[in-house]
């Protein structure tokens, strides 16, 4: 079969299973949802082995121990994994809430219903349990889904579908609701991009190079967010016992992550006082700085920070330091080199907190926090598929609620417009 | 200066003007729309000056007598557009609004506060009126917006955008949070829709080639529909004397709109009563009809419906009917050739209307209503800049909540991630 065919005909599957996944009831979508977990366990060996011929396909590539890492699933990921959907069969389900309601003055009642958004296709690189996070999220949300993950884990998700598709046959529903693409072919994604009839949105999860791969590509909107260039701003009323321990929880904590902090920008009235502990703390974590030219008069042993310095997502313990006059300059930095995507403010003081939280374009935007909250968990969402930075459709972390949209529904009782 | 400078110029201009709305102050942002109200009436000659010339020009160049009407602007559509941004003016601001706050086991309080989208392009066809009220509601909005309108109303545009322009610096906004393009090239279109990294998101109004060529050239996300085939059911439990008040409304009020009735579909258990008094009314008010076969065993003198009938958007005073033999036909039809715009049904059934309303998956669904109240003010949004029918950010009419995003704001009290 061709891969245009292969393709057009699996978007028209999920088209037409997504009508029917729209109005199946919550207890059908959770029975679908346990159902896999219950899968998974019960198959945990087949799993293991299809996961083992990626891992070793992974080392005869000569892929990186951080790729072969995220690749490698055990018996422990798999109870994780298992258990995450029985998570997400607990959270609310969306779908039907109808979101106030209100009368018109000629008698008409309007509102509005929370509908799936029908066909999602989910492109992402090589960690497995991708494929069946994303799975139980459209499922919940009553959405269809296609998942293209990377070729590195081909044998993996392959074995995971047909498990995840068996479980939701299982539970009555259509298993055209979870397809993952049976091919390692890259124009399948190029296909896929392209079918705009049958697909809603696409979301893309990756590096910065598959993500500007699909926004070049696509057809279809897509939600995502390309880079994650995060600023702490130590302001000069912060408290700096605070502000050193969430600095050093945004940095270091999990260095590889889009929400870690990759530019601390400082109130020169602290810096004095704040950057000589802090820059210890960050020297004993193995952190490399990058100062701007204040920074190195203080500190004058620090590799001068570049304005590419400013631009850079490093995902690594390398940091960018830039001493500011006022919180002018750290909201005009903020907005020339950030990627709106996460920012806070350490300060006691009311005013600028309050400044700080108007002013900052960010999908999420903290006082005295660390930015690694930028995550659906953690903000309470439940869950989350990914982030998106663009200011359309859900702006910052995505649950299941930015998974739906909502109609107009009106209940007239034989209006009409003169 | 070359067109790739000049409207880079213009979207730089358009994202700083952008910063500084997004903060400006709901008074503020009425008085400038007071202002341009203000300044419409007192250039009104001015105003009807410039009009005369595009009128000559579209006569000249044998424009049809609709487009010549849409182009022309009178005393009395001058009053109107004046006190449409007063109207404007009225309506709550979405802005700063934080819907909904919790908090996290481990105290961070966590909310939703509505912003601005940013920039918006708004390329549209050749009525003036529009240059006024999409800046009204951009504005009220928060957003700094491009207009780029039909080249027939250029000499309008210019001198609306100049009596825009001074309103916006009297209130002491920046003048550039309204920019309408100085120029007829066709290229400028496609330069705006190439600035992805100065403008949020792109709303076309016109007629299908308009936004087809959007879609076609766009990198920025666009907010769009294509076409209304708007379908009206009749119910075998049907009320018939308000489906014929309702289907003749949703053809006859204005069969040039977008939500105009193009498709009836009636049960066939009430195709023999409905039929005949439905159709002589729609004769007696010149409408052609197009029929299916069923249909035709009635009417024989009715021109067959074709497959492309289904699809047309006739705008036109054309109808294509079709009886069906139950709901699940009907709703199958809808899924089939609709184009997710709206659809209404005319039922006095509890659960049929129910149902109708759950499945339908358009913008606007109704119970005994004209299909005509897919409209932002009918439905109580206060205005409306365009009607949407893709999933994504806003499904259906948009009004100044639907030009807005929101972000995550969180207060916190040091916390980091363990």
């Amino acid at each position: 079969m061709d891969i245009t065919h292969l393709m057009t005909s699996m978007a028209q599957k999920a088209r037409t299973a997504s009508r029917l996944l729209a109005s199946a009831s919550a207890s059908q979508k959770d029975r679908a949802l346990t159902s896999m977990s219950e899968g998974l366990c019960a198959h945990e060996e087949a799993i293991l082995r299809e996961n083992a011929k990626d891992v070793a396909l992974a080392r005869e590539k000569g892929l990186s121990s951080a790729m072969i890492d995220r690749l490698t699933l055990t018996h422990k990921t798999i109870k994780e994994i298992a258990q995450g959907l029985v998570e997400v069969a607990a959270l609310p389900d969306p779908v039907g809430e109808v979101t106030g309601m209100w009368r018109r003055p000629n008698g008409l009642q309007v509102g509005r219903m929370r509908i799936p958004l029908g066909v999602i296709g989910f492109v992402y690189e090589s960690r497995p349990n991708v494929t069946v996070d994303a799975a139980a999220l459209c499922l919940k949300s009553g959405n269809a889904v296609i998942l293209k993950g990377g070729s590195e884990a081909f044998h993996s998700n392959m074995a995971l579908a047909e498990i995840l598709q068996e479980s939701i046959r299982t539970a009555g529903l259509s298993e055209d609701a979870v397809q993952v693409v049976p091919t390692t072919d890259r124009n399948a994604v190029k296909e896929l991009l392209a079918l705009e009839d049958w697909i809603d949105v696409i979301i893309p999860r990756g590096g910065e190079g598959l993500i500007r791969y699909v926004m070049q590509h696509s057809r279809i909107p897509v939600l995502k967010h390309y880079k994650g260039v995060c600023h702490v701003y130590v302001d000069a009323h912060a408290d700096l016992a605070k502000a050193q321990e969430i600095c050093f929880n945004a940095k270091v904590q999990r260095p590889g992550v889009c929400n870690a902090m990759e530019t601390m920008l400082v109130h020169e009235a602290v810096a004095n006082s704040f950057l000589k502990p802090m820059f210890d703390d960050f020297k004993a974590a193995g952190v490399e700085m990058r100062g701007c030219p204040r920074t190195r008069i203080f500190f004058p042993e620090l590799q001068a920070a570049s304005e590419e310095d400013w631009y850079a997502e490093y995902l690594d313990l390398i940091l960018a330091v830039k001493i500011v006059e006022n919180m002018d300059e750290a909201l005009e930095h903020i907005a020339r080199y950030g990627s709106n995507h996460t920012e806070a403010i350490v300060t006691e003081d009311y005013s600028q907190a309050q400044r700080f939280l108007r002013e900052v374009d960010s999908s999420v935007v903290l006082v005295n926090a660390s930015t690694r909250f930028n995550d659906g968990n953690q903000l309470g969402l439940g869950a989350e598929i990914g982030i998106n930075t663009s200011k359309l459709h859900a702006f910052g972390p995505m649950g299941l609620t930015e998974l739906t949209t909502t109609k107009f529904i009106v209940y007239g009782s034989g209006q009409v417009r003169s």
